[in-house]
């Protein structure tokens, strides 16, 4: 069960994938190879499927990118967005190459040549998504915001103005980003989006940072607008292997409730009275469970305290005894003690038979 | 300038820090080395401190551990609470050994010894912070509980109960803390007290997880609470290294725009277009800046499409080029171009003259 409903929004189709109006929000990244070199931006898009990614973008910043992106959409086993920026031909050439969305900022293509692009991609039906930046919105324009939530606002009010020129255009799949790097600036950013259009609308902060710091930052600034039911994808933007920004989007998505997409495991942080080393056998839980998909949850507990209720509401669990050994429990029953070397072994072995 | 001003709560005094009523919140760790070993307890205790730890709680779960407090109390460099669960002598003995504050659980010591512990703190000037878990509600109240948010509810009220009766007790000195290791529960728990009472809050929620899923969730369920105003101290839990749970607090505080301790890092998520290897610039900088305390803004962009607008907006700034260089940004100017080799120095040494 979402603990979180949806507002709603309307339906917009990308490849086989629906955003919007109560479909689950999906996880997407980006591909951080030369998009020209296609068998390698392949692999990496194979790897970041395997992750649990549903759409995946690629850069085109020139010809060579158009040039490969037929073959590229045609084996990518997800729906395929092209990112442009400055040259509206490249945006041309990626719906023409089919491509099953472009993302686009008119304030670097320009409204004119934002209007040719909706054109031709409501004629592919390919859908279009505004993206603005707070770093790309014109110098002059941005300094007449004076706190981060004014420069949200501004956002929105920019975003909103883009995509009712696109709809003039005849444009009807769109959907809106207004991203910056401030928590406050995107909370404003994104309610003020959310309370004046129904366009869908992806989440995410720009320049979050390194993986531990920037899914820190992603998830203070994104929880908030997804327990309001806001939001119909995301992207966790990580200065990282972009297979990293799966796992930290579907934790964030985990934890407010949005969407459960594999285990979570709960562990203790351990303290004066842990009589193993709870911390590898975390690790070893998490790495075995690194492909698991169902909606489990695993306890992994360092001693008496709060370790026997604790795994006692988890699918399985362990808790640590005084003397180094676990108690392993499964579906709110103690089974048996085991050693510290049986215990991730046990405890897998129980997650099998569920 | 704080951007979510906090609620107003009473001030309590641990040790030489001062919890609540517009103070800053205060990030709070626990030790996890034996606390009846003084000399490791007290090196963690220091390596804490050196991280931007203000208050360490440790165990104490018998009696070697009492009388090693008097020890630790003395030589620590931070106001040391004293955690403890089901023997309240234990409490009465952690108070005469001079630590600033206990953690009790009124749950498992029963509420005639908890007044008693009450009665011995409010005697010797001592903090006491009354902590209900999710996992130690006795199992029967537990189960009144349908949904997290009920049982969210039900802690809250739990903690009210237990505070009032140590509050008739003669206590003054309390803090409150509703830890669940569920995001919804959390955010009932937290909101029902801070509408209920005026007692400074301890946020956190508990069995959060490793490092990277326990910052995730732990960020993404203190947000919204440190947004609207609520919370006086926090303590990331996380089962790693609790040094690692300064860097995440202060981390989630920066977010939140509630406390900027150190700089922020801007970095972007680099992409097709990316032409250095931008991910270890990342580290070498965030290594560099380990001890820095000065809220600088420290942009690390990898191209010209948002790179030269944030690394204008921060204090300093690198973006790259197609070339695979760097322009150097200072105060909102571009400096020079540089290397990639002489990039991290150039950086830092704009940043040493700030």
């Amino acid at each position: 069960m979402s603990r979180a409903p949806r507002l709603t929004t309307r339906v917009v189709r990308v490849g086989e994938r629906v955003l919007g109006h109560g479909h689950p929000v999906l996880v997407q990244s980006m591909t951080n190879t030369p998009t020209q070199a296609a068998g390698r931006t392949l692999a990496q898009i194979r790897r970041l499927a395997d992750a649990g990614c549903e759409l995946v973008r690629v850069a085109v910043p020139n010809a060579r990118a158009v040039a490969v992106l037929p073959k590229i959409v045609k084996s990518s086993p997800l729906p395929v967005i092209a990112d442009i920026h400055f040259d509206h031909t490249l945006a041309l050439g990626a719906i023409q190459a089919g491509v099953a969305k472009v993302r686009i900022n008119p304030g670097n293509l320009g409204l004119d040549r934002s209007r040719l692009v909706a054109r031709a991609a409501a004629k592919a039906k390919v859908a279009v998504r505004i993206g603005v930046n707070a770093g790309s919105l014109p110098e002059k324009l941005r300094r007449t915001a004076k706190t981060p939530e004014a420069l949200g606002r501004l956002m929105a009010r920019t975003a909103l103005q883009y995509a009712r020129a696109l709809e003039s255009a005849g444009l009807k799949q769109i959907v809106l980003s207004v991203k910056a790097s401030e928590v406050h600036a995107s909370l404003a950013a994104y309610r003020l989006l959310s309370e004046k259009c129904h366009w869908p609308l992806h989440l995410g902060l720009t320049e979050a940072g390194s993986e531990l710091a920037g899914s820190i930052k992603t998830a203070a600034g994104l929880s908030p607008l997804l327990l309001e039911g806001i939001g119909d994808t995301l992207r966790v933007s990580l200065t990282s292997d972009p297979v990293r920004e799966i796992r930290a989007a579907n934790l964030i998505l985990a934890a407010t409730g949005v969407r459960r997409r594999g285990p979570d495991i709960i562990s203790c942080p351990t303290c004066g009275r842990t009589a193993s080393d709870l911390a590898k056998i975390l690790q070893q839980v998490e790495k075995a469970l690194d492909r698991e998909t169902r909606p489990l949850t695993v306890a992994i507990m360092g001693c008496v305290v709060n370790g026997p209720g604790e795994a006692r509401h988890a699918d399985v669990g362990l808790a640590g005894a005084p003397d180094g050994s676990f108690m392993l429990f499964a579906q709110g029953k103690p089974l048996r003690r085991v050693s510290p070397a049986k215990a991730v072994p046990a405890l897998l072995a129980e997650l099998k038979k569920l």
